[in-house]
């Protein structure tokens, strides 16, 4: 979650800022089906076929989201190489121009200015039009699957904003990379299709209307997920793998099979894609937004420089709440976080003296370029054309500060795009890179990429972090080499960047089962795949000892009320009775409007269920979107007698009004009507999950998380309703230092 | 679960064989914990650091797992390759005496007569002293993951049973594999060092106490089951995704990252002590009992064959249930395998006429020999040795019936390992098969492998899949390119080999996830993932229309109320009160011990939790094995009273008496104690999961199948126990051709 995030609808003056609060202002999703009558009805009715349907529209709509997912993923790609073109061959001319009256000043300002616009067109986009567009989008999506309703995190214009934002802010020059956004892409695009209608462009295609809710749409928001990562990094079981670790909870094999689906599906259709567009159709030999070329073929300590950068990171978003809260700031900020990038990057190979000589081989005239090239040539055909495009001007970026016959490698290291770099740390052969140059890049990179992640753009961190691994990485394969001079095993370098890339990515994000395996699906290679999952895991249990990972401390940040997978150890003490919220508003079965009006308008306690009583036991449970369809339909018992042509109400209505149910302020009630009543008993939930008030923590949490409730109604042994358990209720105890904490609840 | 897992305990007269069946003598693991006061004490004086105590001697039983699963790998392997180099060596001799004299009759019975013993011990100790040990195992763990208590599938010595089994029926020559029974070992061996004791040993190290209860065992055990496909195919993500895609339910971040832990332990300690066997210590390139070599660079039709083998299997085990259900038929039988097995491929030998020349490279005397070798000596040092042992013998054989300068590629298929047949198929140049060979080849391994699956042998069913598939896929190849002349791309059959021996594999198992990743893992090479992957898919699809996979098929076979992840789709109509079993004996919570001792004694009713009410609203739920440990220990009011310096009952009395509680028949209760009163309130579960009568079967299944629950009561409105769901309850609804199906409960 974005710090802008908090400023939709208002701006609300006092924001959390500290992760010992836990915000009410987020609502739970409804991962646990209301089995009212009508939903029973509509079940009984439907035959063996109509299942076997359903199944069948499943996997098609698993298919629409991979198809649709890679062909986004396509867009984004050569968008940014066009654009970077263009900005590049801007540059060049200028450089070309000015390099013989030495007005370099006047090239590196333009450089500037033009990385500046890129992001200021980036940040404005997201800071005035969708600010849940911003950052990597992956801790919104990790909510949404954990159940808790962001708002806007799945529509349209979010993913408009997010596409066109993640194009400006690469082609803008910032550290980040184009994967993370892919995968909020992906969410969304399953959150449309999925749904076969979008309430923003207001178009309705009547179908898939069965999958209008919140259990079957979260699946395939799953599957969505899966499909980004798959077109992201070409790893489609890493794809699945993350969709699981990150999100679901229970594991069903048909949902997974499906997920696997829609992430082939993702993997096929950027490959295709890009092939037709590389004017190669049908090799599709280079998948994903990055690959790593092949390796054709130990570990070190790690972790720590991950948990620096989370912590680093952790102070900025906290200074950033607090103080940058305002778009224009956030727009001011983005750029000039670009411009600085542009300058300290000119600087740096301005000052660099690290001339490496070219090689003796007249064909590698420009040994980064051409290796590159020939790599790229082997392995990967994607970015062969945009390559061609901008080798002469890169090449006089190259050797500009250098003698005849070198070049620059800081320019090398700066001033191609991550994912370039990031191949190039790999395969490049010993001796490429001077150890300094490599420490002030990583040095330099490190920090530039801690103050870009949280800036109001869309922007991912997977790849700046890869680049800083590689980076250290290789310096520590270069160090290793010097002392080591008989070890002729140890001395590729590149291994040693994929091991510290693998290592600083785990550091930052703590994934290790579903990141091994997109690792190894990225370089092609298994041989790789024992270190990496040494050291991924090793990542992990260093970092944990200091921080959380990213993702988990923006969470935290934004207090969002996220459940984790287990109840806190020592959580034993505590019983339902003792978290539960009461009293608890119930309803009758047969209840008068003007109460229900009077209880949905009460803005103090915002409930949204409500367990119904007959007499005082407990016999349904009924959701605050269920009765304002109720009220706006005005299903009244007194109407229903004297207008007997009255249609009765479906499991459409309540349908057609998701998920953007009205407040109860848009309905209006008469007062005659008030007077009337409402028989919930047709659409209350007859059989909510209760427990005993004896009940612990852990058992209640665990009923809570394997079940995906949002409402769990606490009884006494007469079946007496006490009290209620919500997320918000579970999400406060959480483990500190000194044991078991609970967090503060703020309305904001 | 194999059918002579049937005769344990006095065999049964009626054996069920009907899949419309389900049998009462499997009963339940509890996966959910029992919260009684005890517990809660224990886990409430339990500090922070406790846990984090019990969290790393988690992760250490996971790597002692790793390791040990790793170990007993390299012993078979071991075992296997020395057993059958003595076996070779033996009938060189013969053939070298013989072959002058033209007695080559003689060496054919020494040959089956060998196997035959090889595979008669290997069935003796299955049939007479663990029946539990036969087939792969993989049901038998599928079932107890899923919460079927199998009589003695964890136990030391189904483990001891079920290694020297594999390694007779593998060196016995039969059309197995080695590698499914892995698993099981594996489970084995988790579920035994998780306890810190051996039951059958006598002895207890007074370790891991904590863990003694199914739920942890449970967890232990799935890592154990990721563990054996880690060693058994050098493939630890594949282990991980086969442990939650046939397993467990719930997914859980932390036990995932354990279980991908042992898995990585488990291939990292086989490949070190292969590499010291095979004196190149360090050399870790060979992971896996069976790796294919690595490929180093399209989809057919598939699903078929693999339904067909499932159905012929299918009548195969009816025959066998109804008619070879003694120990002495099933060694007869096994042992006429084995004959038969090498009669079959010593007369193909003899009459095949496929002589292909040798090489005109002298260097390549012996292609396959060779050729193996090489690429063997490339990638995968673990056989060298062992090869350079069988060559001699094996050239003979090759070489036999052809003229100089000719060999034998009929013998080529036959008499190597499975492991290394599969092998030569995926990589031998185009033109070693001729396809008259391949087709006879395949016929015959297809019917033996049939035959073999199922025998009361220890033996796996992945390897002669994957070799069946290998040869109909090469012979696709083959004939595919032999009409396309041109297609350079379609030349290498190797490629079809690799692509048929996973349809035939998928088509046999139906796993898709998991087993992409083991192939791809096993291949070395992720280019081959997304081929393998729509294979696989289609593979599931066509065959889940004709029948359902093998393991499934031996499982409905035994009829094991196996649950799967849903309901059935059209089950709304169902309640809980109509799959309830009702009337429930129940318990007050200060009962009479002559009551209980008689409930639990009445054989007709073999209850396994009763309800406890107060008076008659439930307030707890308490299970035959707390009763039972209650009464060995007389914990009866009245003793407490007049015995007041009584040590109180702890949890650890509960711990010690798991998981083998003894009968309510070994109890012996005086007529005076008989009249004591018992309080059960301590003991039992103060908050057992209840729901109403009107709840829906899949709801009802949700919660079962998310919770691992044993029993959930069903209550009125009142909170009054009107009856209990147990998992016989819900397993007994499936989906027939006519829709929905009610299974009858058997009692054998």
């Amino acid at each position: 979650m974005h710090p802008s995030l908090l400023q939709d609808a208002g701006c609300p003056k006092e924001i959390p800022h500290n992760e010992k609060l836990l915000s009410l202002k987020y609502e739970s999703l409804d991962y646990d089906n209301s089995e009212n009558q009508l939903f029973l009805e509509e079940e009984r009715r439907m035959s063996f076929l109509g299942f076997k349907c359903l199944e069948i529209s499943r996997w098609v709509i698993c298919g629409l989201i991979g198809f649709l997912t890679g062909l986004i993923a396509c867009c984004i790609d050569i968008a940014v190489e066009n654009l970077a073109g263009v900005k590049y061959f801007v540059v060049k001319q200028n450089i070309e121009k000015f390099t013989e009256v030495g007005g370099l000043s006047i090239s590196l300002i333009l450089w500037a200015v033009l990385n500046a616009a890129f992001v200021m067109v980036g940040a404005i986009i997201v800071a005035f039009f969708e600010p849940g567009a911003a950052g990597s989008g992956i801790p919104q999506i990790k909510c949404y699957l954990n159940g808790v309703k962001i708002p806007r995190v799945v529509r349209l214009k979010t993913l408009v904003v997010k596409v066109c934002g993640v194009i400006c802010s690469v082609a803008g020059g910032l550290a980040v990379g184009k994967e993370g956004p892919m995968i909020h892409s992906g969410a969304v695009v399953a959150a449309g299709v999925s749904q076969g209608r979008s309430t923003s462009l207001k178009k309705d295609f009547k179908i898939f209307e069965y999958f209008r809710r919140d259990t079957e749409k979260r699946d395939f928001v799953s599957a969505g997920a899966a499909a980004g990562v798959s077109a992201a990094f070409g790893a489609p079981v890493g794809g699945v793998l993350f969709s699981l670790e990150e999100g679901a909870s229970f594991w069903n094999q048909m949902l997974t099979w499906r997920i696997f689906f829609a992430s082939m599906i993702s993997t096929f259709t950027l490959n295709f894609f890009l092939s037709i567009y590389n004017k190669k159709p049908g090799d599709l030999s280079s998948p994903g937004l990055i690959n790593f070329g092949r390796f054709e073929s130990d570990v070190s300590v790690c972790g720590l420089l991950g948990a620096l950068f989370n912590i680093l990171n952790y102070w900025l978003t906290i200074f950033r709440i607090r103080y940058v809260h305002r778009p224009c700031l956030q727009v001011m900020e983005a750029m000039l976080v670009g411009a600085v990038t542009a300058t300290v990057s000119f600087a740096m190979i301005y000052f660099s003296n690290d001339c490496q000589p070219l090689g003796p081989d007249q064909s590698e005239d420009y040994p980064l370029q051409v290796h590159t090239h020939t790599h790229t040539h082997t392995h990967t055909h994607t970015h062969t054309i945009v390559e061609t495009q901008l080798s002469p001007f890169q090449s006089t970026i190259f050797l500009l500060f250098c003698a005849d016959g070198e070049y620059n490698s800081m320019a090398t290291a700066f001033f191609n795009t991550p994912e370039r770099s990031v191949r190039s740390l790999f395969h490049n052969p010993p001796g490429s890179y001077n150890p300094l140059t490599l420490s002030l890049f990583t040095l330099t990179y490190f920090f530039l990429a801690c103050w870009t992640y949280g800036l109001t753009v869309s922007a991912g961190v997977f790849i700046p972090s890869l680049l800083i691994g590689a980076a250290w990485g290789r310096l520590f394969g270069i160090l290793l080499a010097s002392i080591t001079p008989d070890g002729s095993i140890w001395a590729d370098p590149g291994k040693y960047a994929l091991i510290g890339a693998a290592a600083q990515l785990g550091g930052i994000v703590r994934m290790t089962l579903s990141l091994t395996v997109i690792m190894v699906e990225a370089t092609g290679n298994v041989t790789y795949g024992l270190p990496i999952m040494l050291v991924l895991l090793t990542a992990k249990i260093v970092g944990d000892y200091f921080v959380e990972g990213l993702y988990d401390i923006h969470i935290k940040l934004q207090s969002v009320p996220f459940l984790h997978l287990e109840a806190p150890a020592t959580s034993h003490w505590l019983t339902a009775r003792e978290v539960m919220s009461a009293p608890v508003t119930c309803f009758n079965r047969i209840e008068k409007v003007g109460t229900i009006v009077d209880v949905l308008s009460n803005t103090s306690t915002n409930h949204n269920g409500f367990p119904v009583v007959v007499p005082v036991a407990v016999c349904g449970l009924i959701l605050r979107s269920q009765l304002i369809v109720l009220l706006k339909h005005k299903v009244f018992v007194e109407l229903a007698r004297s207008r007997l042509t009255q249609r009765k109400l479906q499991l459409k209505d309540f349908r057609d009004a998701y998920p953007r149910f009205p407040p109860i302020q848009s309905i209006h009630v008469s007062q005659d009507e008030r007077e009337c009543m409402m028989d919930l008993t047709e659409f209350m939930n007859p059989t909510p999950y209760t427990v005993p008030q004896e009940t612990s923590l852990p058992r209640v949490f665990k009923l809570f998380r394997a079940l995906g409730l949002r409402h769990l109604v606490v009884v006494d042994s007469e079946n007496r309703v006490v009290g209620l358990v919500t997320r918000k209720d579970l999400a406060r105890y959480h483990l500190g230092k000194h044991g078991l904490e609970e967090m503060q609840l703020a309305q904001t």
